[in-house]
């Protein structure tokens, strides 16, 4: 084992202070603070400033992002569906092409300090095959810096839009990961035949499930034991995501711990943004179960909203804000969902800041976890790969 | 009228480019950009930015925050009884004097944007008369900056707390502006008891009204009807506050539209935080049908939560979030709120970024109201009564 560089004086996870060895792209040793040998290159000197892993982005839609375009305002109607007819409508031929709005957007993200996504393309006939060629190059031109997994998501419709499992399948053909749904019943009107189309690619094609689950209440709550049991029937434990699922919000008390169980035993992860305005998934409840929740930022200044600037810093003290948790233990909770609960979600390997882990790390200015989570300070540095990438909120590449 | 400087090329409300001329403390005209004359004095170069009204803190407990001390663990039980004796405990013999807590707090809000003010002290026989002596010299300390309401509020409880009433007389003879209330039935167990001690200080003493309503459901409900009752038969009309109001999230519909247009009839505002774990005021409807609705922080890094920042755009970014606001005309709202709704609420006069207005200026990077309440960029410059107080985020003083 070499060392190739250092960071030194840091805190990891708001520990005792330590120096953290670098070997290439990957952390070679943690030390206490100074036992580093001196003439090691120093990568930065983190002046006792917090190290934490790169948060872990679950759920975006880089491919529909307006960032770095003129403002817009909202021209959507009232509903989902019209959100969606909106924007096919926005998107169609918007001006600017897709490259130029959602790399932009990619290096905020960097530069707030998540190096790993989830992002979903939408499988649209409006415009193809398109956003998924254009997302595919997209990750090539970024895989040096981060991570990118993709999901082919029908947001139109997988059976009410002619051509759109086609198009699904032909993502799958041209490297998208994972394959998406969206409320088997809320859109398609047929949620069986939508579940049984989705299970059935993943399983043709070896790829997880991620399906946005929108519906509400009952109706949510029953797809939800509807999805548990495809994923049992076809062996997918573990690689199966439940995005939004409000429907987990409704549950009675008593339901809840079942359904909690269930999930859990199938390792099936939950992703909620923790918007205000919906009933959501019980984080720490379900995270007592064994059910592993993530986040991210959904749609960030698209046709849907305005909203979103794709920090899952802050996105973790929204998560915080909403479920109203003061307690540290609560607030670094909120930080292992953008992060650890993340990773789980995606499966990635060697993800934290202990030896082995790979050196993608960021340091803050927080006394501890729950500082961090509670301030949303600034980002100083952000080291992919074991190279410094982003500076004080500013995307530097490599 | 003299003109004594001009703030040039700045777009008030992301309207056309203006020069804002300033007779010292008073906005004396809004012309069009490049008309002020070119020898008169420039306080600021707007470059563009945007221009908005110093925002208007209408809900803090600036008495109660740890700010600018090392960080603390949350040590409250899960009640509201339990957070009010872990707050006595924390606070009785706190080793940093409030004046070194509150002080910079207070920098910070200014540095924020926020030039008004309205902070509950708390009429507690733990520590007596010395939180409302304490928060009067700080008003004193910074009458030069800002506008500072003060409300004497028995935290602890009215009736159940002997000396409290004393304690609030005390402190509406040394000046505190507002009478308090809080939770006639949950905490005082005696509603009715509890209103008329507070609507019988605010006729003795010929002040306004602002109770805290935590109590849910019906009961809150029920409890609103009775502030309204107390209102009116006092003759009250426009000097009542209710703070919080959780139960207004509450109401069916149509007993809902009833509730608001009485609240209008009488002038009562409404202050929501719009906390993401509870029922909250409807803000659009309540706006709709002619209620008056302002925000605050609520306590800020205190020892019931470790939350808050004092940041009033972005307490109107959370008030977005909180109802998934998208529009352009929902997030000026969700401005209007922490600033003319704020305004209202405490009867401030001269208002407002038209001639006449107090020179209280926020400008902002932002291409337009939405924008700003979305990005929450940084607040460029800040200017209290036609000088410079905060320059990028930090207090300059004048």
């Amino acid at each position: 084992m070499t060392t190739t560089t250092v960071i030194r004086n840091v805190r990891p996870m708001g520990g005792p202070a330590a120096d953290v060895l670098l070997d290439g792209a990957t952390i070679s040793a943690v030390v206490p603070a100074g036992q580093a040998a001196a003439d090691l290159p120093t990568l930065v000197d983190g002046k006792g400033q917090l190290l934490v892993p790169a948060m872990v982005e679950a759920h975006t839609h880089f491919d529909k992002t307006l960032w770095a375009t003129p403002w817009r305002p909202n021209s959507a109607g009232p509903t989902r569906n019209h959100r969606i007819s909106n924007e096919q409508a926005v998107l169609k031929d918007f001006k600017v092409p897709m490259a130029e709005r959602a790399a932009p957007l990619i290096e905020q993200c960097i530069a707030r300090g998540s190096l790993y996504f989830r992002s979903h393309v939408d499988a649209q006939t409006a415009w193809g095959i398109g956003h998924v060629q254009e997302m595919l190059a997209l990750r090539e031109r970024y895989k040096h810096v981060i991570d990118m997994q993709l999901v082919s998501f029908p947001q139109g419709g997988l059976l009410i839009s002619p051509g759109a499992l086609e198009l699904m399948e032909r993502s799958l053909e041209l490297g998208v990961d994972v394959v998406g749904g969206i409320d088997p019943a809320g859109i398609d009107n047929d949620p069986i035949r939508h579940l049984e189309a989705v299970f059935g690619l993943a399983v043709k094609f070896g790829r997880g499930v991620d399906i946005h689950l929108h519906d509400l209440g009952e109706l949510g709550r029953w797809e939800i034991d509807r999805i548990a049991d495809m994923t049992a029937a076809h062996g997918l434990e573990g690689r199966v995501m439940l995005s939004h699922a409000y429907s987990l919000g409704a549950f009675p008390p008593a339901d809840l711990h079942a359904m909690a169980d269930r999930l859990a035993a199938l390792r099936i992860s939950v992703m909620t943004c923790a918007p205000g305005y919906v009933t959501v998934p019980p984080v720490a409840m379900l995270r007592s179960r064994g059910v592993n929740v993530c986040s991210g930022s959904d749609g960030i200044r698209d046709a849907w909203s305005p909203m979103g600037n794709g920090d899952m810093l802050e996105r973790a003290r929204l998560i915080a804000l909403r479920f109203g948790w003061s307690k540290d233990a609560d607030l670094a909770a909120a930080f292992d969902v953008v992060s650890h609960g993340g990773a789980r979600a995606l499966g990635l390997a060697g993800y934290g800041v202990e030896a082995g882990c790979q050196a993608n790390l960021v340091l803050l200015d927080a006394e501890n976890m729950a500082a961090a989570v509670v301030e949303c300070g600034p980002r100083r540095t952000v080291i992919s790969r074991g190279r410094v990438v982003a500076r004080d909120g500013v995307y530097t590449g490599t």
